[in-house]
């Protein structure tokens, strides 16, 4: 049964690399973060695409247990096409399309409104508030969102962020929202605003959690080969949620846990474009690297 | 009885921070490594200071029990003018005035050439070289220095590698030493070369040990106030080498536990100007400090 809700974009991605390039793979927010968190529990992905997306492509995402029944259809599905020079830190935008996204419509399926476990991926902030309003038994929120949102629609994330468990940001992005260098400074605005949890996600230094008068610090995972970093924080929140709604337990303990998952997952999906190591990873070889990540920081 | 040699400069600094400003404090990669290093061990410094060098500064380093009997006085103390920026990342250096270090004679005292464990803090790599050639009996060698001579004096630099047990470089100085944005590449790169271990500095992301097929990642400790980062690598390869000698074990577990002893010690160092903060500093904060870095690993 449905236990994880998750709301965010699907697209056709256009990636250069220093190790190669694709052309119109399938990508997206909420595509990221429903596969990953397909590892863990039974996903449902609310999202839009436009009549021209290729069936296999939904096809792969139903062999993964995602539910889309809650899926739009109308127009050209959203394109976007970046480029990562070669320190692979930030994605340079060249093109977006928004396309059907423009038409993203926050209604929710009846069925949706009483799934415990939300997952609000990066979109809109209009949209993630519409959905928030429409959910009926919400136990565990977590919210993910991006510098462009911060600079457009400050104020009305703000009234996101007040309403969810988990606020993720990356470490730009806390700084940008919260006027400060300091992290340790930004967290603690975070959560005067009311979630419980802030994750700040720092790339190949790990994240850090925050939460009342407690710290986690999880350590980065040392990759040999980055092919395509596209995708590492969605799968990171997708992770994070569906272990949370595995366990059903919401402790900071289990946070931890939850971090640990969403790191491991993350450092697959750096290792190839698009979904192509995801789609073949075991969950033997996550359990390895889960242990890897005691393994690393144990003194 | 002395069992760790320190070399490094002794300097008069002058630093601005956003937190304020100080004028010719004490400061210098022996000052800061020598005063770390007695918080575990017996270090003597040598190092070169003017005639104009304060008399309490001396007396304070003899009172840590820091052996100065290898200090050579001439000329004018070497004086560092530097700022920090509002991201406190990185030192602009506004002047250098290398005076009595221009004279430098790296010929050590008899005494000193059977000690065991040796820091090379940063100073140039030929006074690092002629250092090693006189040493007698060394158990375990740690090496530091900065991007300046990674440019200026690079084959010089290597060939001390190759001598060392220990290599410590920050992240910068990691790229562009082997040429390489991937620090496991640049880390392969540099055990390639000789030493056991090799330490990649990242500072407010922590520190990473890469050794024969294992990895260590040590956190950075969340601090609120950053006063002023002078000073934080030193002290860290200080409290690694004092560690070191303290315990007379060079397991790659033991340098785990000495790395976080060193960012520890490089925490503190931060939160005040020059050696103001580890000055106070208790075994009992410093043991605390050690655990708190334990607390905020688990999972």
């Amino acid at each position: 049964m449905t236990d994880t809700l998750i709301i965010g974009t699907i697209g056709l991605d256009t990636i250069e690399t220093p190790f190669g390039k694709v052309e119109e793979v399938l990508g997206g927010s909420g595509t990221y973060a429903s596969f990953a968190a397909s590892f863990f529990s039974k996903p449902a992905l609310v999202s839009i695409v436009g009549t021209d997306f290729p069936k296999h492509h939904e096809a792969m995402l139903i062999m993964r247990g995602i539910n889309l029944s809650g899926l739009q259809r109308t127009g050209k599905t959203f394109r976007w096409e970046g480029m990562y020079e070669f320190d692979m830190n930030e994605a340079k935008t060249l093109k977006t399309e928004l396309n059907s996204l423009l038409d993203f419509k926050p209604s929710l399926p009846e069925e949706f409104k009483d799934i415990p476990y939300l997952f609000l991926a990066n979109v809109d902030p209009d949209i993630q508030l519409a959905i928030l309003q429409q959910m009926k038994s919400r136990k565990f929120t977590v919210l993910d969102t991006m510098n462009y949102w911060i600079s457009s629609k400050k104020e009305k994330l703000l009234e996101v962020i007040k309403n969810v468990d988990l606020l993720l940001l990356n470490d730009g992005e806390a700084r940008q929202l919260f006027g400060t260098v300091n992290l340790v400074h930004a967290a603690k605005q975070a959560l005067a605003l009311g979630p419980q949890y802030v994750i700040i996600k720092k790339g190949e230094h790990g994240a850090l959690l925050f939460s009342d008068g407690k710290h986690f610090n999880a350590p980065g995972y040392p990759l040999e080969v980055i092919k395509d970093p596209t995708g590492c924080g969605d799968t990171f929140g997708g992770s994070l949620i569906g272990h949370i709604a595995r366990t059903k337990d919401t402790s900071e303990n289990n946070i931890r846990k939850a971090i640990i998952y969403g790191s491991a997952i993350a450092s697959f999906n750096a290792e190839g474009f698009s979904l192509q190591r995801l789609s073949s990873l075991t969950p033997e070889e996550l359990e390895r690297r889960f242990h890897e990540f005691r393994t690393i920081r144990e003194f």
